[in-house]
């Protein structure tokens, strides 16, 4: 290994502002670049070239600087072969193992690259003859081989969409209802995109969903076929049955905002209910509960998947209490997702961000600035964070569309 | 069943503010009342009795009415013996069961009042021969007397504390270095008593104390003996492994504040060194890990709680992926807490939050204003919002007290 | 002066929290009290009577609870008459004054008490004659009589209306559409009873009326004739106009939401034009300010008091930079103010504030619940925060009122 | 005018993200660009230089996106001389003015290019013989020559600086005590360089110093001769000095965080003292005022300047009631200021922010998030914003430099 490399990257360099962050992260590094060869895209349409040449102190600092330039697109000149090591045991992988990002990535394998299956963050690859397979850790079995090192990987992270910036005041302070219409009216069409190509929107679901009037809405766009599924806690699901059996949500009154009684006994009775029934399908077949999200799912066939938290009260029947089961649910009902729309969930949101690819579209719908942008900066360069009332966003969502 | 009751109520009844939430309580309810007695306090050490007639448009609301006055102290002046209903069902409890709060409540069993075991909140009672017993809905088994409707329950809210009043500043806004100052000094003092009583002091914490440079103090004091147990979750103890083993969490360098890797590339390398060792204990073992929090509490022999989560990476051997095991064995750590310290962690926060009797004093560490607000409102009269961030604060604590 | 004193306060003194807050401000401050009578209102339309004796450790302690506890509605059983010292320069007052709330207070002068005229927060009361006025520090002249010490002096704090607390939940965190519901409701017959009582609806507006898309709904309620007077800074006329000419609020195109100029030209722009025509009222007789905000509150002849503020640009000819006169314009115009909306605006939300005997309903809406909270709890019993999107609100209040 | 134009723009296109945003403007404002020429930098030391030909569907569009592009670095090829008009009366210019930016910009007169003296962001340029002023539109005089269009015009925005990556982070959620130990050691070299170079630190504070206990190490900056000037308002002074006479600051003790009136007395009791001494340095000089920011400043001959505000109480003598008069008075001292820091004020920081040329080192500091981000993303590249304790950020400041 020497102290210099040859790099290239294609792409809309410029525009993406990926060459920017690329020269940032060998002058972050400690190395310095020289270039070899640009050849910019004379048109907004054309794609540029770059090769460096880059020069590193050591053989640790250039290891490492490789292996950082590889999500930004810039990949060595002349493709080694892609090296594996075998699993020590099971769910352990060698030291050096290489952890994905959430971009398409190829791995060279004999004279060709072999695109990875099932790409998302923070996986390991593993190799099976002419396959590459994105694999958590956990699953990874002894024996199996592991692409370690940096050679012989390839990512290709997108383009910044252009439109994006159009959406990009989302983010900032407090949205107006004219731009939230636009951020709807695009939804809309990323919606009706999704149904053609054969994903599915998947809804992400935090409790605030039905203290901010979002329950009606929700039934509404579950009935026009628009909800693929939905992903949720024990929390959606108890307040979601509470309103629905008591009208209450938490011991409030959803029509007068009313405390009706002091405690928590509507929402553990609401559970009470449910256990008695056998589960929340069982309770809308025996004709127990007639109305909410969790009714029309299970009326209109719509799968859904409920966590559990360690904050848990009963919890439901349906709820999985094992998280790496409840995580193996989740990825399953993510797997032809084109669509994401997160509302007001951040521990769900960010289990749901961890498991995407770069090329689903997602939307997070938080009143609170923080949460909106941390959702939508986890490294989707498609997410785009919505800071409104998300019970106004379904209303606006569902009039639209439903 | 009359329209009419008579209630009555004893204690701190004007200073403690009860007797004015029970008057709110019964007009909100839509009752009206008349005082039948009512002797004041003639100073501030004497308690005040009252005794008022209530009347109520109908039984339904009467009833809801004298549920809600439980957890506020007044109960009926004649007392009736308490109701009990068979369980129908394992984990089910009969419908119009008592859910209990989070304060010292009494059965009345026979002739004589039987105080609950366990108490906290959102439990049913479960009588069995003289006992009664707080319950979790799930732990219910078939055929066990759970009690019901609202007779024969006496419920003790505590006294709002004095001193209390001085630290109510602390939720509001940014707290100044000497308020902190004020809170970590009676928390030393909370602490040294905890000892004393053969209480212990359990810290809950979340990821961000890893963040804010809360490692070095925590270290200090799991060291000086001050901390009990610590609940949390696998964030927490990846980053305290990432920062131990690299210098870096989630890829941001501690010391310097850069961000060495793109991705999360330390994060996963941390598990899976762990994952390898068999975990973080044999970790410690091995001297593969061999500074921070975690390496501490093997080293001293301070058990932790690592409750998983939808979100987890990993995760962690000694996390605990059952949801319903991880409550469990937070609630037996928590049995014998006197002083619970909730750091930057909503989550975890909640779930002890819940878990907790009214009298373990609780402090509530974010510097969030919502969180901190948020987790010292929970029913717990002895628990303190301090918004401050949580790095410094536990600086202050460990140079006062470690 | 003795170390005893006889207090004496009555009322809703329990439902109100009134007596838990005497009692807690005695302790406070280091002394001890003795309940000598006490009469409960034995119904809930029933007034209470309290009187205590009062034991203080020194005079100075004795002389500043009494004056702390005259705000709560108690004072002396025996009343001595009130004290006056001149004034020892224009806009300077005896070190001992006393310096009022916003509650109706009353000045022991002979025989009689005699209310103060325009009670506000923090003014000193001159006496003149049998007159007392509520004067601001700055325009107490030489040689006038200024009350001092605690003697001669009552306050009728109001009691907490009941149905305020059916407002309380406005303040926490987000509020569904319906609950934002319920306080536009209430709002809107408290707009109809102030036109009945000839007194008027003040709105206070910043300029996040103008982004969040209120300027229809502001048209509509101005010409509906619900808007008695508006009160502002440049900012909110600045960007109405600029809306108004160009389509845009700070370069940011207000139907599409982008980004229309990199910079602030359209702003200063806009300005210059203003100031060209000779001011707002002048652009729109010459027919170049055609809509809008501004345009309306001239066309219909609805008074608008502009405040300078030293990060303005221009300012607007309209707005007067003398914050001195500014106050005492603002001041004019909430004279016979009976409802006063405060729209996302923290500057001249406190200003006004402040201004406003307790008696005016506040209602103050904002995205951040800090500033909603913040404004609301300013002394005022019956002001009222709303979290949410203050272009939302204007948008339901005008549908239901306009 | 063609619809076609050929610009030029030099630097570190590619490091900076400028060429990114120029693209960006290009294709958002609806023209194309076709890449003429483009020489890259070859190592991170060299200057990139590109030249475009742009084409737009419309006179209008070129206009409006060769304004655009100038504060981006962009300008035509072969320079026109600027165009100029006379302003038709006093604070009022010709329509088509130039509005600039806070970067150093150049117009071309005659055959040479003249700096703009005294550049900050939103002015008009004056030209006067071959000198162009940056005139704010109020002080524009009738007759005098504006520039206007688009021709002539130059701008230099400053090149990112590489390290200020490394303080990325500070704008992110909680800053820890180390990151805040890195910004406090990079201000104290800015501090020292700024003492080199013969300018000065500005501090701007907002009220929260005095309750966060930023007094006393205020106090030590001041007399270590670290701070050149302080701007404020009225309620810094008034809380510094409550907190000198009396020990509280709005009525809370600083040092024991109790309430100790119920009002706001000892904040009026506290202006009507300075106001009977005839100001705060006349306070200082009889003796009356002993200690605090306000007294330092006055012992020290380190000037203030007070601006008013309509929310003020009071206010004091020195205080600037007049808003033009406040901003001249801070636009004077912030001429010769190199460091600013603004600490917890949005109203005086935005004030100061449009005040500044881009060249300024800046540092904003605040509890709230989004009032650091909003600061220091006003348009200047050398911004920096802090969240944090901004009484521990002083305090960790005087301590290494005072």
């Amino acid at each position: 290994m020497s102290l210099r490399a040859r790099i290239r990257a294609e792409g809309h360099l410029i525009d993406s502002g990926k060459l920017t962050r690329i020269f940032d992260r060998i002058v972050q590094d400690g190395a310095t670049y020289e270039v070899v060869h640009f050849e910019i895209g004379r048109t907004n349409d054309q794609v540029s070239t770059v090769e460096l040449r880059i020069t590193a102190p050591s053989t640790e600092v250039l290891d490492e600087l490789l292996v950082n330039l590889l999500p930004l697109g810039a990949s060595r000149v002349e493709p080694k072969e892609a090296r594996t090591e075998t699993a020590p045991a099971d769910g352990v992988v060698p030291e050096d193992f290489y952890s994905t990002s959430n971009h398409p990535t190829e791995i060279r394998l004999g004279d060709s690259w072999v695109s990875i299956e099932r790409p998302r963050m923070d996986t390991v690859v593993v190799v099976e003859e002419d396959r590459a397979v994105g694999t958590k850790l956990r699953d990874v079995r002894k024996g199996q081989r592991v692409v370690v090192g940096r050679d012989g990987i390839r990512v290709h992270p997108p383009d910044k969409e252009r439109d994006r910036a159009h959406f990009g005041f989302m983010t900032n302070e407090v949205s107006s209802e004219k731009q939230v219409e636009l951020v709807v009216q695009r939804l809309v069409a990323d919606i009706a995109e999704a149904g053609e190509r054969d994903g599915r929107t998947v809804v992400v679901a935090g409790p605030v969903v039905v203290h901010t009037g979002g329950v009606e809405p929700m039934e509404r766009l579950i009935s026009a076929g628009k909800v693929g599924a939905i992903l949720s806690g024990n929390a959606l699901a108890v307040h979601d049955i509470e309103r629905a059996l008591y009208g209450t949500s938490l011991g409030v009154h959803a029509e007068t905002g009313e405390t009706v009684t002091d405690g928590h006994r509507n929402h553990i009775r609401a559970i009470n209910v449910i256990r008695r029934a056998g589960g929340i399908t069982a309770a809308v077949e025996q004709g127990i509960l007639t109305r909410g999200i969790m009714h029309r799912c299970v009326t209109e066939r719509v799968p859904f998947v409920l966590a559990g938290s360690v904050r848990d009260d009963g919890p439901l029947p349906e709820v999985i209490t094992d998280m790496n089961a409840a995580q193996n649910a989740y990825a399953e009902v993510l797997r032809d997702a084109s669509v994401v729309l997160i509302l007001s969930t951040m521990l769900h949101g960010i289990a749901v961000g961890n498991m995407l690819p770069s090329s689903v579209r997602t939307v997070c719908v938080d009143i609170n600035p923080a949460v909106a942008t941390k959702l939508a900066d986890r490294g989707s360069s498609e997410a785009i964070g919505v800071v409104t009332d998300v019970g106004l966003f379904l209303s606006l969502l569902a009039d639209r569309i439903a």
